[in-house]
């Protein structure tokens, strides 16, 4: 429900409120054709921060990049692909003296951002004894687990990843930081494939009770149930939660259960097909 | 994004805040299949009101049974249409005692409880210059209309009606309460369908600026554009406000408008069938 229909307008937001005037004025930059990209460009405007540049490769559709536009920064295409966006990217950023607003890799203040849902969750009702949470790099899960177990260090926190991309699991069974993880199959978690953070990967073991790996088919059935059911548009990543409670309900424990929703940036097409996809 | 994902909880919860205890006691009923009967369910188990009847007709489809008593009223099936059910219900009603809690008709108690919706309007953005809202018997209109005047003398307040069901428009026009007023070919805004309500035909004239009758098609197009860039389920009947700005801008006016969308309660299937509309 937020404007720009993710939470990483959260740990966005939380670190600009920290700058000084002077890193205002010099401006504030990342590299993110998704979420992130969106979130920071809007956090800049509602900052009044004028330099905000958001980097993305030459290769993002069109009707990613205006949406970044649409809050307010600059977008700057470099590079064919995202390792060479972001190569290019650091470089022009570290030569103007910006503020690099990271996504998920080892900024505590992004982390501390996304926390601020745990505290919502336990303002909004106490009797929360579990938190359901969508892991892609592990910024999310980290920053709520560490702010609830801070708050009520009784309450477990589960982890969803999409078995497309169980980067953290395997990160965690392997004890490799996997900074990088491939795809496996068609996925329609397209915010949560990738590696994990650094911060993440080494503090999260100490604040998780479990990490379920869920299935895409039943990702896809937890789409249609919040669209037609719920009447909430969620997109893939952030049902993962929804689809563990249907494949996993003893698993995920607990008896008032909080699953977080954590974005809502859909692809209109995907949604229709998804939609149509027999139940 | 109310609970039970309509307006209608406003009125019933308004109405139910000013009973006495005996009144409590005895029990409070309504007659409606729809919105208003989710409502009034939702809002007797809010407030801890045991005897919680919610009337309709026999031939009610079962998913709409089963979302009134997932609120925790008890459903009753009288007759074999919705005026068989009104007059079986009310008798019912008057020879239990108990409070009758009304839709639309002429309780000041239910507009009051639509017109919270202005008051929120414009603590949230008291910038607002127009209002613009949906119209089927008139009960939110009138609410919103008259408390929004009484905030803000200058706020211009537009009323939306489909072309399938102009109730309000020719009442006006004809100068005739049209307790009843048929509908003329398919329309996806079912919870707007009937005639207007005593006191909103009574008192609207006063209070509103504009009546715009939008088209079906638009609306369809409008219920599209909600859930594919909005990412907000909102039934047929809500988005008439926004079909009315797409087709009637110059008309609707102002520079900080807000649209009323005042419910989220469309069926599965149909959402899914004007989903794959061409565009």
């Amino acid at each position: 429900m937020q404007r720009a229909k993710s939470f990483k307008i959260r740990g966005a937001m939380n670190k600009m409120l920290t700058l000084t005037e002077e890193e205002k004025q010099r401006g504030v930059a990342t590299i993110s054709s998704g979420n992130h990209g969106s979130s920071v460009s809007y956090a800049a405007s509602l900052l009044g921060i004028e330099n905000a540049k958001v980097i993305v490769p030459e290769t993002t559709p069109k009707s990613k990049v205006d949406k970044i536009r649409y809050f307010g920064a600059d977008v700057m295409l470099m590079g064919s692909n995202y390792d060479e966006a972001h190569a290019l990217g650091m470089k022009f950023i570290d030569e103007k003296g910006m503020t690099y607003i990271d996504a998920y890799y080892d900024d505590p203040k992004i982390y501390e951002g996304q926390g601020t849902i745990a505290i919502e969750i336990l303002e909004q009702n106490p009797d929360i004894d579990t938190i359901v949470v969508p892991i892609g790099g592990g910024g999310l899960i980290t920053g709520i687990a560490v702010a609830a177990k801070a708050l009520k260090p009784g309450i477990r926190v589960i982890g969803v990843q999409t078995e497309a991309c169980p980067a953290m699991i395997k990160a965690i069974e392997d004890k490799v930081f996997y900074e990088e993880y491939p795809v496996t199959g068609d996925t329609v978690c397209e915010s949560l494939v990738g590696g994990v953070g650094k911060l993440s990967y080494e503090l999260l073991p100490q604040f998780i009770d479990d990490i379920i790996e869920v299935k895409e088919k039943t990702i896809r059935e937890a789409v249609r149930f919040m669209i037609k059911d719920e009447k909430i548009i969620a997109e893939g990543g952030s049902c993962t939660t929804v689809a563990a409670v249907m494949d996993f309900r003893e698993r995920v424990g607990g008896k008032n259960i909080a699953l977080v929703i954590s974005g809502g940036n859909i692809d209109g097409d995907l949604m229709v097909k998804l939609m149509n996809e027999s139940e």
